[in-house]
């Protein structure tokens, strides 16, 4: 591609209105425009990288045994009627009415549409496992739309659907599928973590998500260094403590603590570390006007998915407000201890094989020290209820734990009956008699993953794309080429010839001045980059930089085509 | 691809709700599934064909040096409110309001999106010539949508549009354009015709149709049988005639006609050729309560398209009630004639050239034989108001005229200013003055050549499709693989052996009798077909046929990849 006759729409500013670096940076290296709030158009150079995705997506799926069909956007809100979903649904649904007054809306997911196919098309048990998906564009009408890319209305999405007449069918696609993900995202030339997105059990497997890694990630991720085991952190079961809880060696004693409200400043005051403190939560019991009492470890954090989960808390949790707990417990928020507490104490596992521990008196200004579990204060249960952290062994029992940010790009699913129970999609068993079956589905971000991958490589200059999905490979930049004819025709001759080769190449032959050239392709994120000059040429070399070198390092002319072929191989 | 793990959704029945035969023969072949009233699901086997199609269209838009973008299915009202299109489209638009009830549409077209994307991002001539283009899923709300993808609501576009700086260079973007829909569906193997679609003056070119010829087409197109010359009949200029007006040489005579209405009864009860005849019909004028007598050669029919263009002429076309006809002429419509009425007469310019013709009387039952213009009535204009008949003169000069029914896939237009204009999408001259753009937009349904192939290219068994298109090129069918080791050997041995060789290879390993297999993949239209049979291998032979052939034929296993490489490639 010639750059003069193509649309390179950089822009020198950064957009006030773009909060993520993924999104200034394609508004900045002119990949894709606003149209309306949570709808963009995607200029040439930004849909190049789109569609270099999308069929990383589309072989890999392929490959999988997966076959493509592709689904009306619009639906007709019978089918969601069936499924239940036409209510259920919120606002996100985009709702509209045909010029007959009927209900349609503009599809968010496709269960009930493909749902409502298979049941017409596959017959017999013979015809299973069969799984179908699409590349195609979706609509879900966020509240507030915003970081671009990254949380659009309309967007393209990957999304297939599986059919069996059996669980463990099921079972052996999700795997598939779980391979098939891990191929793409690797091809793609990210880093990723498959994450287990079910309630926390480990080895349970009915939901993965996948997530680009990046500090920008909305979601923390724990994961293993030494095996595959990764949770999200609002899941992560953190490991049972093997330890026993020690004998006391301390009376229990009341402590004058003025003004001390946090952790640090009780432990600091009173000279112990905050591991040997608990703190003391105070929440909404399930039960109306009854409170509960969560007890942490001093260095711990409250996981709340896995508090609210708990029977007899509130869901979703509701913290008690400083007057419920000063009416309940008879002290401030600051002095709260399970000590005499009229209230069920749930006790975090870490928490519960404390001895001689500190906490509050339920008595303002005041602390408990010595504190010991049964001899001054029973828990009520002992569970899991707190946020993993980094160092902390893994809960597969191999290595130790790292958390990073994470993006969610992907997700497979155990659906399930839910769907073809609700439609009624059976075929006919090895009897002959009607089986309700099993779904699976499986999701991909295919515009979401542009933007994760920016948000996971780039630098203060711009965009930084794996070689997989650059929208160019190689830029060739000749200086003066208006006014040197060695330089045009070297141009022109390498130009011709990567074109050959089916390198995806751009000659930079704008008008503009060196400077803005280089500052737009790293802006754009080519790769590798090659300078024509006549001083150069005299020498008889070119000039290579690589989009990470700090410095570019000249090259014989002679060897230039073997030289970026490794390059552009590597 | 194996068929056994291939959606083969084929139906015996031909489904009653679809009434052409390229629904009917997607439906059958299992291409696509009805959703709803317009709306379409493409199984895998059609979305080969489709894709395909996307796949030619892109490669020779990319070669035009077009560049590819992708604007949002949903539109918002504000940019339709700024082309005043909001009021003026009907109900085709679907409208609808998202979550926070502003207004915004699912386009069924991209003018609007796309200059106000260009007015923000190009500013000076010399960044034009530009023409931008997508392939995208577009929606019209259809009142009766019919005929499946021949008229969906819910469709797959090729949009294209380009600015200019002058009218000049939208010509020339306009005729390569011209040449890109000719290159395209050449490579679709379609047989097609570039058809004028501007108001009928000889030479005009802004804008053209492209019609796929097919018998069920909608459109009647007159072609030269010489030249490039081809024009919707309802705007084709018929030919100015070259004959001079024949003296007179009969007097005027007044016979009776008794039941004799039609031209065909008159001049078989006269004994003259309908030729000799004319006919009156009786149109409203455009002034109110005023007709009109148009007048035409027996043997020739209204063209109500040039008819209604005419000043004095009430449009759209109305024809007088019998009671106007009666009231104003004094007889049934059977009877009326040009002498001695007292309303404006216009004249077809064939029927101008007659002389001692047959007419009617103005008086019920009665006809005059031997009229004469100007001796006995005076045309009040001569005009151009007949279709063109098969054998007429084509108006370039060049050949006869065919006349074949075609159905649209493609249109050129040039929009000059219309959008630029009302949206205000300038860029600065040479002299730093801001000029509107020109505009050309140019359309190809890509889903509904998909149709229109198979409206030109069936027989009684099922689809032909183009080499070019086809979901498969070749189809292995292997006779009882199950049970043959030697016949399942060669099939796999053939099948990896073109699969390698990048050729679209079906197996039919499906465990179906030879007949069923055979129906189907004549059914599914795959262009060539071999039968691998342990009777045959024994003779060393295997059975090839191409869809369009009577017989089938033995060619030897040892010659099998040389002979079917040579049918693949032709």
């Amino acid at each position: 591609m010639r750059a003069s006759q193509y649309l390179i729409a950089t822009l020198k500013e950064t957009p006030a209105d773009a909060e993520v670096v993924s999104h200034q940076l394609m508004l900045r290296a002119g990949m894709i425009r606003k149209l309306a709030s949570g709808l963009y158009t995607w200029l040439p150079m930004g849909l190049r990288v789109l569609r270099k995705v999308e069929a990383i997506v589309r072989t890999e799926m392929d490959k999988s045994g997966a076959q493509e069909v592709l689904m009306p956007a619009v639906q007709p809100a019978e089918l969601w009627e069936e499924s239940g979903r036409w209510f259920q649904y919120g606002s996100e649904l985009l709702r509209l009415k045909d010029r007959h007054e009927r209900d349609f809306c503009v599809g968010p997911t496709h269960e009930e549409v493909i749902t409502d196919l298979i049941r017409n098309e596959l017959k017999s048990y013979k015809q299973l496992p069969a799984n179908f998906y699409q590349i195609q564009t979706k609509f879900r009408d966020e509240r507030r739309p915003r970081f671009g890319l990254m949380r659009a209305r309309e967007f393209l999405m990957k999304d297939a659907y599986s059919f069996h007449a059996s669980t463990s069918s099921l079972d052996d696609t999700y795997q598939i599928m779980y391979q098939t993900y891990h191929n793409i995202f690797t091809r793609l030339g990210l880093e990723f973590r498959a994450v287990q997105a079910d309630s926390g059990s480990i080895g349970g497997n009915s939901s993965h998500e996948f997530h680009v890694l990046a500090q920008s990630g909305e979601d923390a991720i724990a994961f293993s260094n030494e095996s595959d085991f990764a949770a999200n952190i609002e899941l992560a079961a953190a490991i049972p403590e093997t330890t026993e809880r020690p004998a006391a060696t301390q009376d229990m004693m009341k402590v004058a603590t003025p003004e001390q409200k946090t952790i640090e400043a009780v432990s600091t005051f009173l000279k112990v570390s905050p591991q040997q403190t608990i703190k003391t939560l105070i929440v909404h019991g399930e039960e109306e006007n009854t409170l509960v009492a969560l007890v942490l470890r001093g260095d711990h954090t409250l996981n709340e998915i896995k508090a609210e989960k708990l029977t007899s808390v509130a869901e979703p949790l509701q913290f008690a407000s400083d007057a419920e707990i000063k009416a309940a417990c008879g002290a401030e928020p600051g002095s709260i201890g399970p000590v005499g507490l009229g209230i069920e104490v749930i006790v975090d596992r870490s928490a519960a094989v404390l001895g001689d521990f500190v906490c509050g008196a339920n008595e303002d200004h005041m602390h408990l020290t010595g504190v010991n579990w049964e001899r001054d204060c029973t828990p009520t249960r002992i569970e899991d209820i707190r946020n993993v952290l980094e160092g902390d062994l893994s809960p597969d029992g191999k290595g130790t734990l790292e958390i990073k940010r994470g993006i969610e790009v992907g997700h497979i699913f155990k659906l399930g009956n839910k769907y073809s129970a609700a439609m009624n999609a059976s075929v006919l068993d090895e009897n002959g008699k009607a089986v309700i079956m099993e779904m699976g589905c499986y999701g991909i971000g295919v515009s979401r993953i542009v933007a994760s991958s920016i948000e996971q490589n780039h630098d203060d200059n711009g965009i930084i794309w794996p070689a997989s999905i650059a929208p160019f490979s190689l830029v060739l930049v000749p200086l003066n080429m208006h006014k040197s004819e060695v330089v045009a025709q070297k141009a022109e001759e390498l130009y011709n010839r990567f074109t050959e080769m089916g390198v995806d190449v751009l000659l930079d032959d704008r008008n503009e001045r060196p400077g803005v050239k280089f500052a737009d392709m790293e802006l754009i994120g080519i790769p590798h980059r090659v300078v024509i000059s006549e001083r150069g040429l005299k020498q008889g070399t070119l000039e290579y930089k690589g989009r990470q070198d700090s410095e570019s390092q000249d090259i014989a002319v002679d060897e230039a085509i073997t030289y970026l072929n490794q390059k552009l191989e590597s």
